[in-house]
Order: C-alpha cells, then sequence, then structure tokens
C-alpha cells in the first residue's frame, strides 16, 4: 500500500491531463475508502474463559475465522450441556466466509462447528486431515445432516488464498495430533496463531520443538503480529517433556502386578499410542473401553498416530482370557464424568471390571478446573477398592499441552512479533501472559487485550483497539434446543435448584364467588410435604385468607396472584429461610 | 491393666482362703467384664472428606467427644447451606457424654457445635479461650438460644478427668491461634490427636514447632495411639514458613503505589496481626471490612493476637480521608463467595472502594477445592479494572495449615506412635498419608484406616477395625431447617435444576365427565413457553388426548395422573431431548 501512495503523490507533482487527474481522483478516493476499511479481529469468544474459541478476520468483503470450539457450562448453568459462541453478527455476512480453518480436534476449537457451520451457510472448513475426521465424528454425533465442505490441509508447503488473505500453515506441538497454526497474509500485517501450543524440547521422538522459522514473516513495511494462546501465562518454568511421562508410564506398565487401567482424554492419540507401543514392548494386551475412546482409536490408527500389531488390541469382554498382570485397559473418565468408563468402575458398575488391590489406576490427564472434586471422590472410590491409584499428587503421568512462562519467553523471542495479542484463557491470564511478554522486552503499546467480541483494528499505521464490540452473549445448548435456553429459564432453575417450588392452585366458583375446594399445593424440592402437615396447612390458611380479602366485585386475576406469591414467598421464608419458586394457579369455574 | 491380671495368676497358685477365693473370682468377672467392654473409637464424620469433623470415644459408660464440625455442600446438593455430623447413634446416651474437646476455631472443627449441642443435653464443652469466643459467636449467628457449659484451656499443663478418660493438653501449630491438642490416657493406651497441625520451622515469632514431647506419652504397657489429620499427604516437601509469606506480604505494602486490598479467611487472625503490624511501620492505616472479619478481629484484639495501635485501624468509611498509599482493606471474599467484600468490590458494588489502576489485591488464602472456577471469575473482574493482583501463583502470600509429606515424617520421628489412625482428609489422603508411614518404618498392621462410622476398638492385646458401623448419613441443613432435606427433596432439586418442570392442570366436570376449560400448563426452567407456543400446544393436546381414552366410568385419578407423567414425558423428551419434572394436576368440580 505504502508504494502506491508515494506513487500518487508524485504524479500529483506533475501537470495533468484532466483524464490523468480523474483518475488520480478515483485512485485517492478509492485509497481513502481501502483506509476507512481497516483489517478487523474480533473474537466471538475465547478471551474471557477458556472454551467456545472463535476468532473472526474481516477486511472488506473477506471474512475468514479461526477455529469454533464448544465451552464447558460454569456450575450455575444448570442443566445447560454446553456454550457455543454467539454468530450474530456474521448474520448477514455469510456469503463474505472465505473459509473457516480449525487449528486442531480438541473440543473447545471443533466442539460447536457441528452446530453453526450449517448457519452461516456451510462455509468451506480448513483443517488437517485427523481433526476433518474428528469434525466428521462430531457432526455425526450431533445428528446433523449436513455434509460439510473440507479442504485437507495435507501438506503445509502449499498456501491458500482465501479471498485478500493468503494462508499459511505450520505444524504445531500439542497434546493432540495433527495441530495446525496458521501464518495469516493480510494488506497490513502477517498474523501468526499457532493455536492452542507446546514446546516439547525432549520428545519421545521427532524433533524437538523450534518456532524460529515464524520470524521470517517479520517483514520491514508490515508488522508481524502474534496471536498467542496464553493459559500457562502463570506457570512457572516449561511445560514437562513427554519423554519423562513416557518413562514413568513404561515404569509403571512394566512393574505392574496385575492390570493397569490407564484413564486420559480421548484426545490424547499420542500417548494412548505410547501405551500401546509399551504394552507390546511387554507382551501385555490392550483393551479400549469408551464410546469416544473407541472412535478415536479408530481415528488414530487410520491417520497412522496409533500403530497396533493386529492381535495387541483385543475386545474388553476378552480381558478374562489373560492373565491380570498381561492386560492394560484405557479408558475415559479421567474428570470423573458421570457416565464415563472409570466411574462405572468405580461404582462396581462395570461389565467386565470389579476393581482389586492388584489393579494399578492410572490418571493421566490434567484436571479441568471445576472438576477436583468429582475427582477426589472418584478416587476415593478406587483407593478404597485397595487398586494402586497414580496421578499427578504420585507421579508425573501427563504433561500438558500449555506452554509455561519459561516457553512464552522463547516463543517470543523466536517469533519476534511486532504486535501481541494473548488470547485463548481467561481474562486474568492473557493479562498475565502481556507481563511476561513485557518482561521480555515487548512494548506494553503493542500488546493489545481484547474482551470478546471487541474490535481490534489494523491498517497501515498500525493496530489497535476500539471501542466497537459485536454481541457475545452465551448461547446455550440444551438437549435439542440451540439458544432457546433464555437466562430467564436458567434464572428460574437456579431459583427451583436452591429452594425448590410450591404451586398454590385456588379453584374459584365464578358465580357463587367462593372457593370450590380448599386450595391444593403442590411442591417440590422445598420441603418434604408428608412431614411438614402443619406448614402446609397454615399455608392453605393464608391462601384462602387472601382470597377472603379480595374484593367481592368479581377477582383480578393478576392482583390476586401477585398476592398469592408475595404473602406466601414472605410466610414461607419467615417459616423456613428457604425462599421456594411459589407458582400461583386460578381456576375459575 | 496387665500388671493387675499378672497378679491375680499369681494369687491363683497359692493356698486361698474362702473369702480370697471370692474375691479373686469376683475380681476375674470384673476383669472379664472389663474385657468385653473394650475403647470403642468412631469418627461421625472427617475420615470421607474435608469437614464435619467429629470423633467419638467411648469407653464403658463415659464417652468424650473431640471437634464437632461442619462441612461444605457438594455441587449436586443444591441449596443446602452446610452438612453436620448424624449423631443418631449417641441418641439415647446423652449423659454419658463427660466433655466436648474442641481443638480450634475453624468451621470444621467448630461449625455443627451450636446446632448439635443442645441436642446433646448441652455437654461440657472445653477449648482454648478464642477457641470458646468464636463458638459463642457462631452459636450468636445461628440465633440459638442456649447458653452452652464450657470449660476454658487457661493453662495446658492442668490434665482434666473426664470419667475415666484423662485428658492432657499441648500448644499445635495450624492457621488459626490457640490451636491446642489432646492427650487422652485410656486404660488401654494414650491417644495422641493433634486436631489440625504444620510444623513451623521458621516462624515469624517464637519458638519452632516441636513435638518431641509427644513421645514420652509412649509407655511400655500401653501403645501409643496417633491420630493424625492427613490433608497434606501428597505434597511433598515442607509446609511453607510464615516467615516467607511475612517477608513477600511486607514487600507487597511497602512497595504499593496505592491501596492494598488484602483478602484472606477471617480466622487468620495471626496474619492479619501481622499485616495491621507492617502498616504501623509503614505509617498506614487498616480497614477492615466483612461481617465475620471485623467481628473476628474484635476478637482477635481481645485474647492478645491482635495488637494495634489505638488509631491504626480506621472505619471503611474514612479511607478516603487519607491519600490511597497510606491505606489497607482487609476483607473477607478470597474465595469468591457470593456477597462477601472481594465479590462486591469486583463487581463495582461496595460503598466505598472502587478498583483502579494503582491498587493491589492481594489472594492470601489456599483455594477451597471447588472453588476454582468462582476464584478464576473474580479474578477476571479485578485485572480487568487494572488492579494489580497476587495470588498464589504470582507469589507465596499463603502458607497452608496442614503438615505436608516431610513433616508427616517428622512427626512420625517424633512422636514414634504404636498405631497410626490417618484422619480428616479424603479416603484417599488417608491412604497416602499410610504409604508414608510405612516409609518411616510404621508396620501396615499398625495403621488402621476406618470409614466413617467404623467402630476402632482397642483392648489389652491391641487396636483393630471391626465391622460394626454407626450411621452417618448426611445431615443437611437448610434455613431453618435441620435434616428435614431429605433425599426426596435433593433429588426433586437435582431433576428441576437440570430440565426445570412442568405442571399440568385437567380441570374436569365430574357429572358431564368432560373437561371444564383446555389443560392449562406452567413451566418453569425447561423452555421459555411465550417462544414455543406450538410445542405447547401440542402438549395441551396430548393431556386432552390422554383424558379422551380414559374410561368415561368415573376418573381414576393416579391412574390419568401416571398416564400424564409418563406420556408427556415421553413426548417432551422426544421433542426436546430434555427431561422436566411433569407435575399432573386433576380438579374435579
Amino acid at each position: 500500500m505504502e508504494k502506491s501512495t508515494k506513487k500518487t503523490q508524485a504524479t500529483n507533482k506533475k501537470k495533468l491531463s484532466r483524464n490523468q487527474r480523474r483518475r488520480a481522483a478515483k485512485k485517492r478516493q478509492a485509497q481513502k475508502g481501502q483506509k476507512a476499511a481497516p483489517l478487523k479481529i474480533y473474537a466471538l469468544g475465547g478471551l474471557e474463559e477458556v472454551g467456545r474459541n472463535m476468532t473472526v478476520f474481516e477486511y472488506g468483503s473477506d471474512i475468514i475465522i479461526v477455529d469454533m470450539g464448544s465451552q464447558f457450562p460454569e456450575e450455575d448453568m444448570h442443566g445447560i450441556d454446553y456454550i457455543i459462541p454467539n454468530i450474530i453478527s456474521l448474520k448477514g455476512k455469510e456469503k463474505n466466509i472465505r473459509g473457516v480453518i480449525i487449528t486442531h480436534g480438541h473440543l473447545d476449537h471443533v466442539g460447536a462447528a457441528p452446530l453453526l457451520l450449517p448457519k452461516l451457510g456451510n462455509p468451506l472448513v480448513i483443517a488437517a486431515p485427523m481433526t476433518v475426521a474428528l469434525l466428521k465424528k462430531q457432526i455425526e454425533n450431533h445428528q446433523q445432516k449436513f455434509t460439510p465442505r473440507v479442504l485437507e490441509v495435507k501438506s503445509l508447503k502449499n498456501p491458500i488464498q482465501l479471498g485478500k488473505f493468503r494462508v499459511n500453515f505450520f505444524q504445531v506441538t500439542h497434546s493432540i495430533k495433527d495441530s495446525i497454526g496458521v501464518i495469516i497474509e493480510t494488506p497490513f500485517g502477517n498474523i501468526v496463531h499457532p493455536g492452542d501450543w507446546r514446546y516439547d524440547l525432549d520428545p519421545v521422538e521427532g524433533p524437538k520443538t523450534d518456532l524460529n522459522h515464524l520470524a521470517k514473516w517479520q517483514k520491514k513495511d508490515r508488522p508481524l503480529i502474534l496471536m498467542m494462546e496464553s493459559l500457562g501465562s502463570t506457570e512457572s518454568g516449561h511445560q514437562g517433556s513427554e519423554k519423562e511421562v513416557y518413562n514413568n508410564i513404561e515404569n509403571i506398565i512394566t512393574q505392574a502386578k496385575g492390570r493397569v487401567i490407564f484413564g486420559t482424554f480421548a484426545s490424547m492419540l499420542e500417548r494412548i499410542g505410547q501405551v500401546i507401543q509399551i504394552a507390546e514392548k511387554n507382551g501385555k494386551k490392550v483393551a479400549v473401553d469408551g464410546f469416544s475412546m473407541k472412535a478415536n482409536v479408530e481415528i488414530g490408527k487410520q491417520f497412522g498416530f496409533i500403530k497396533a500389531k493386529k492381535d495387541t488390541i483385543i475386545d474388553i469382554a476378552k480381558i478374562h482370557d489373560y492373565p491380570k498382570n498381561k492386560i492394560i485397559v484405557i479408558c475415559t473418565g479421567s474428570q470423573g464424568e458421570g457416565r464415563a468408563v472409570l466411574r462405572r468402575i468405580a461404582n462396581g458398575e462395570h461389565r467386565f471390571i470389579k476393581i482389586g488391590p492388584d489393579d494399578t489406576v492410572v490418571f493421566s490427564s490434567s484436571v479441568i478446573p471445576g472438576n477436583e472434586r468429582t475427582i477426589q471422590g472418584l478416587k476415593d472410590s478406587l483407593y478404597r477398592q485397595g487398586a494402586n491409584v497414580i496421578h499427578k499428587e504420585i507421579m508425573d503421568v501427563h504433561a500438558g499441552g500449555h506452554g509455561k512462562i519459561e516457553d512464552i519467553k522463547l516463543l517470543l523471542k523466536e517469533v519476534k512479533p511486532t504486535y501481541l495479542i494473548p488470547i485463548y484463557a481467561n481474562h486474568y491470564l492473557l493479562r498475565e501472559a502481556a507481563k511476561v511478554a513485557q518482561s521480555v522486552g515487548i512494548d506494553k503499546s503493542k500488546i493489545l487485550i481484547a474482551d470478546n467480541g471487541q474490535i481490534i483494528e489494523f491498517d497501515k499505521t498500525g493496530g489497535r483497539l476500539t471501542n466497537q464490540k459485536v454481541p457475545t452473549d452465551y448461547v446455550f445448548v440444551d438437549g435439542l434446543g440451540v439458544g432457546d435456553v433464555s437466562h430467564v429459564v436458567l434464572r428460574d432453575r437456579q431459583v427451583m435448584a436452591a429452594d425448590g417450588m410450591i404451586v398454590v392452585i385456588v379453584t374459584i366458583d365464578r358465580k357463587k364467588g367462593q372457593l370450590v375446594q380448599n386450595p391444593d399445593l403442590i411442591s417440590r424440592g422445598f420441603i418434604y410435604m408428608k412431614e411438614n402437615k402443619k406448614l402446609v396447612e397454615e399455608t392453605r390458611n393464608q391462601a384462602k385468607k387472601i382470597f377472603k380479602n379480595m374484593s367481592k366485585d368479581g377477582i383480578d386475576e393478576n392482583y390476586f396472584k401477585d398476592k398469592i406469591r408475595n404473602e406466601i414467598g414472605k410466610f414461607l421464608y419467615q417459616k423456613t429461610q428457604r425462599r421456594p419458586m411459589v407458582l400461583p394457579v386460578i381456576i375459575q369455574v
């Protein structure tokens, strides 16, 4: 851009023909138009939480999107299955979406795609082969009927053009295979977006992570912008090496007196592959259990990330055909999830596995915040049954997928970005990432910490946060409903969860202006009515009293209902210090 | 006991007079009786959780109790305020309770006392002076009307006799002042019970923790039993030193550009006292905010644990009379609690404090499992407002109150118990404590890991776990109700929390055998009915269809209700994949 501007200025100094002047004016206007059309970057999620990651890049009439993830609900979002990004700001612009790049197959990056892609006019999805397979599996699980349009990134060498954006790819080390990062070439700068990333300076196999090559995107005329996932920004040191984890797991498997029950995330295909490898070295068999685990192992095999000899993997129903010390079970449930395999094993509800003192149970995963107490309960059950339980407090049997403070410093030194946009973590972690960046010399003014929906602009003068914001209100998924659980519904659930509810039914004879029968009460989650007959009777009497005090010239139903709600609510609070939801029903016959 | 037995045996060998023989027989019988009455130890809580700590020691007709704590509810215990120990096993034995010893003033040790003491016939409470003051405060907060009978442990040197038990006291280092441990002399052994404990090998003031003196209770004829709180049994190393914490806090306060908002537990009187001391050194003023914080600071001053010059502590309303860098606010809410001070500050709802970029907020407390996400959210808000937030991830501003693995080893080496009973933690932590004990040479057979309610017996042959169990089912406290929230009520809350409820009201003209009007539907927490008119209409039609298919020879209400529950439940699940609670109401007029 700068070059052509200079040219125009030079031209102006000469004497021009009318045509030349007209063309020059047109050009200036076009440039002015372009000036008024900066590159806009905004996140529909992922800047204030872990999850629902989705970043939009918009330039003129071209839009590209990176990631389309879902988020676990918070504790007070009762009954919500998960949360997806709000795409209201993209309504009417569907035709501008040139592509949706999914960096890897974790749910916080791909989990919303099955629901959002069809709503966005089924735009082109660009992802590595295994990520595409995981997306298709997700679409199937969601019983969505559309066929996604996909472009598989089979070679990292070939950039693709998406409208005015040119997108290049690079390999990223993370806790799931086939993770890719992108470098987006835009008129105002090159944007490096590794998605979730870590370094592994001592990998089990393959080369050490090196992101030095990213520095080459630093150009004289255009800043290099790094959008950096910052989940580990308060954790000191480097992320643990996979080699150490591998060695620990190998020791556990080699020394186990009986079975090894290995719980991990279904997406940890690399580690699952390693367990299978160690099993083979030790002449052991591996049974895979859990819906998503089985599906993912199939995908892992298909893409060569899991290699197993023909007879290594056996059916879970066959484990009793072998001595206990020859059996490894790889399964889901290391987060304590309700119906997952580990929970069923711990509860004694698993069809083929009863835990005994010879069994070793390994929790090879990090604890997702919010699951601490559930996991403690699960561990209690397993210890109680005598299992030898190994978790992160006992031994390093898991390394996380995210760069820690020293990794962040290394990344910043290797990439040397002009601008830093910390992303994909709680707000406070973005702030801490900024502190780390400042400690290695990145200027505070070049670190842009945005809120969800807040538009970051880049033009030829550089980048900045704006005051513009697109909506990012939660969209809740509950059963088949997407976005139909409103804050009203959620608030009602919260009230009923805390103190239950009571329905007060008053049947009135319209003509006589009197009650047909004693008011009916139905209550759930408040008190056990059978054991509180006195309170029930007093509440009925309250309702009768309220009716008696009403005007006899016809009943104003709304007024009557308000009275019941308020006065019975107050009465019950005074008696119990609970605030059940009071629901009045007036039936006039 | 052993001595007198030997004597009797010796006597038997001699030729005896009839009187002598009669006396000897009587003695043998008495001894047989004693043999059949072992010492029983059982916990009514605290062996499978953190909280509701309560241990019962029973010998013949003498009972003493150590601690009487409450527990935070689990996530799925909607609306429950807290949980208290189940005392059904003590019913009828109230008169045998010789004393209730409270080791210190934390809620998991004293929190159930306001509700349980009156139900147990108001037995004598024995505790250190400040613990007594905290108990009285709790009784006041619970609006309980009884006056507890208390014996203040003013000197640790004087043992007390409680029935056949003789109880000795010793000082314990923990995160609250006036913590005491007990040595209970029983016929079958001396029991050391330190309550919650830690070592501080580098305290801010006073001597280093030394529990070597406990070894003297090891007697030749009686085993020494250690009941060891084991919360830190998976944490490596020693618990952090308070001196280091003190130095870090001093640096923060000295260097703060503006106000320091210091959030901690209200019970951390020692640290609060230190903050006040540092404030005075730096010529700063301290405002104390939060109901329990203010109450506890008063108690701390009264007992000399908090020393403040006359004009150091100022009213929170006066903070704007001083420059910002002269102000320290000590407050509650470091766990993210809903209405506590830090949350109100973060939400911008505090009357006197609006957070700005010069403010420093310190989270000086551990994170109670289950509160992680809430605290993250609180930190997000504070960082967003520009505060410099300091928490354990950034700097050591808190040392816990519990011994870690190396402390446990040190304790075991100093005390040299014959028997170890790990207590006051999740089951898996008790198991891990046992592993640590075995690593320093304690025999596995001498480590007794019991469940809640499981009776541990000691007699002259030693100690063992029995198969006898007293009930320890949860007793829920919700508002004014103690134990009246049953599992039925709780299950209903869980169902309504997840998917809401729908009331289906069918009004029937008894004589005509037909509906008076269209069935009424009331729904909360399920779907927003105004936006789902079609589903509402279809549901009404379902109800009408069910009615139409009923026998016309009078309505069997229960059958009709079952039909509505099942069929409408099924219909709604099919349409929404949600399972609201369906509540049928039949009104016949």
